[in-house]
């Protein structure tokens, strides 16, 4: 059997087992965002990483170094604030061929630190190897969360509002416009271009909002949110409803859409990269949450479904039908 | 500039600087085996990352799957091992090709998983991608050590002896062997290959010597005793002496040595990928601490030479005449 029939998560439950050696020195392993590890009293230790691969991940005809260290760092800030931490250090691995200028290493390492210096991350080391052909970076992130304020995938339940930040979509649709340039508005497009290049990783938002007792589970939409819901309702065992309509899309997402094809929905359920926030919480503290973190961060948090029983399955209602949520987003190596 | 002009550690000079927004929070960062951050009281949290290229680190032809995953996960542990810790977390990062069949991969777990059954390590976390190309295998590392046992580069004091664990030069005769192989006992060749593809991290043996107060100073033999000395003595503003006569050799390394139109001593000084221990102590401590990990531990530590004022510079005591330390060891980029 070949990887690519497996396909990305059929690998990750095969490599699973196994893998705790000492499980009681392990607060959660692989299965969420990051792993959480005893640290300093009342914290845990958080930890995430992530390897992007040129021609994968991203180019060199559609990012400048400075966006794709950027980038690289912002992802797995992502991931830190998806568990509701604070990021704290991170070790960047790097593989370069041996013919690239230095200036585009040293661009690559000012997009890092630009990153670094808004969310206030050390870079405390790191490993410089030949690479024969692709530019690899791998960036390894530690953040710290409180011990009772901690968020998990697998906590969701059933009467929980489903609760996103920002807007969706953007990114797959800058995406397109990177790859496959078509005439759109010149602000838009630039305005869709930075989405996919320059994430805004949520870390402040879900500090403030995991003030509010009512947040009950988060994950980061980096697959795209179709499959992040499928995520959190398989790790918290419960079924969910999506409302199409009130999936916020981002500005120039149906002009973009028009000009490609595609539906907005499309990119906003299936594009990934958003690296917005997906929250569920107690019914009542939606509203509460959502003017917080508008008030204090300027960025909206809009309600766009619920939590159900597992019984219910996975749905969305799109124009009056509820429909199975469909199948879709990122999955390496099933392309 | 080319990055091959500068070198790699040229180019970690230039990565350095602006690394540290929050420099309070960090103990010691990129210039050592690990970096060092607070973790729980009386303990330092060591963080430590490795990335190996298909076709620059391995190659499928001359080492299994299984071998590729257990060298990748302990030369981290090596780096650990080098500060005096305890290796205890790995998060693993893998680029795959989608026509990789899967049992390579359980094989190649199979084989992280060994080691890190061995050294008590969880794996707690990863990320899995395609790589069109080359297979790429980041592993970062946390372990953790006593704030006041860790062992830094930079605390090599003149007058200190230089010991080394083991013997030298084993794991470059091997890799000789396996890119080209040429006949040899096949004892010996076997032993050399084990060198290269089975490394035996210096845990138990750094654990063991530090608890003998008169031990200064540490590093791992990743890149050839030259280069770590070197390391050491400009970390520690230091020079020193080896003698070459001393150094261990693996067994078989004369052998090898003359198939391939080497010296052993080439290998030993040269060669890397050892992941022996390079220690210095105070020169009352140095039979101690060779006698105790002899006994514990049953792997020899040696006296090779010893730490001098800087203004001696580097030397090698050869065949009675003293000449200056020569230049060599890996450098990626510079090949």
């Amino acid at each position: 059997m070949y990887i690519k029939e497996l396909g990305e998560f059929g690998l990750i439950e095969r490599i699973q087992e196994g893998c705790l050696v000492d499980p009681k020195r392990v607060v959660k392993g692989i299965g969420d965002d990051a792993a959480v590890l005893p640290y300093h009293p009342g914290y845990f230790l958080l930890v995430s990483t992530d390897m992007l691969i040129e021609g994968v991940h991203f180019t060199c005809d559609t990012a400048t170094p400075w966006e794709i260290g950027y980038k690289a760092a912002a992802v797995n800030v992502s991931d830190i604030a998806a568990m509701g931490g604070v990021p704290e250090e991170i070790v960047v691995s790097i593989g370069l061929p041996a013919q690239l200028e230095v200036k585009f290493v040293d661009e690559l390492y000012r997009g890092i630190k630009e990153c670094c210096r808004t969310f206030g991350i050390n870079i405390v080391g790191g490993d410089t190897v030949a690479s024969p052909r692709a530019i690899v970076i791998n960036i390894t992130i530690l953040g710290k969360v409180e011990t009772e304020k901690i968020l998990y995938r697998c906590t969701a339940r059933p009467g929980d509002l489903i609760l996103v930040t920002g807007d969706l979509g953007g990114s797959a649709a800058g995406l397109d416009l990177l790859l496959n340039p078509r005439p759109l508005d010149a602000g838009l497009t630039t305005e869709l271009k930075k989405r996919h290049l320059r994430p805004q990783p949520r870390v402040r938002e879900v500090r403030v909002a995991l003030q509010d007792p009512g947040l009950t589970a988060a994950d980061d939409i980096s697959d795209g949110l179709a499959t992040e819901i499928r995520e959190v309702a398989k790790a918290s065992n419960v079924g969910a409803v999506i409302y199409a309509e009130k999936i916020p899309l981002s500005p120039g997402l149906e002009e973009a859409a028009k000009v490609y094809g595609k539906s907005p929905l499309e990119y906003a359920l299936f594009g990934g990269e958003d690296f917005e926030l997906l929250w569920t919480c107690r019914p009542e503290a939606a509203e509460r949450i959502s003017r917080e973190v508008e008030k204090i961060c300027n960025t909206p948090v809009t309600i766009i479904g619920e939590i159900l029983p597992r019984e219910e399955g996975l749905n969305l209602v799109y124009e009056g039908r509820k429909i199975p949520l469909p199948e879709g987003g990122y999955n390496h190596f099933k392309l």
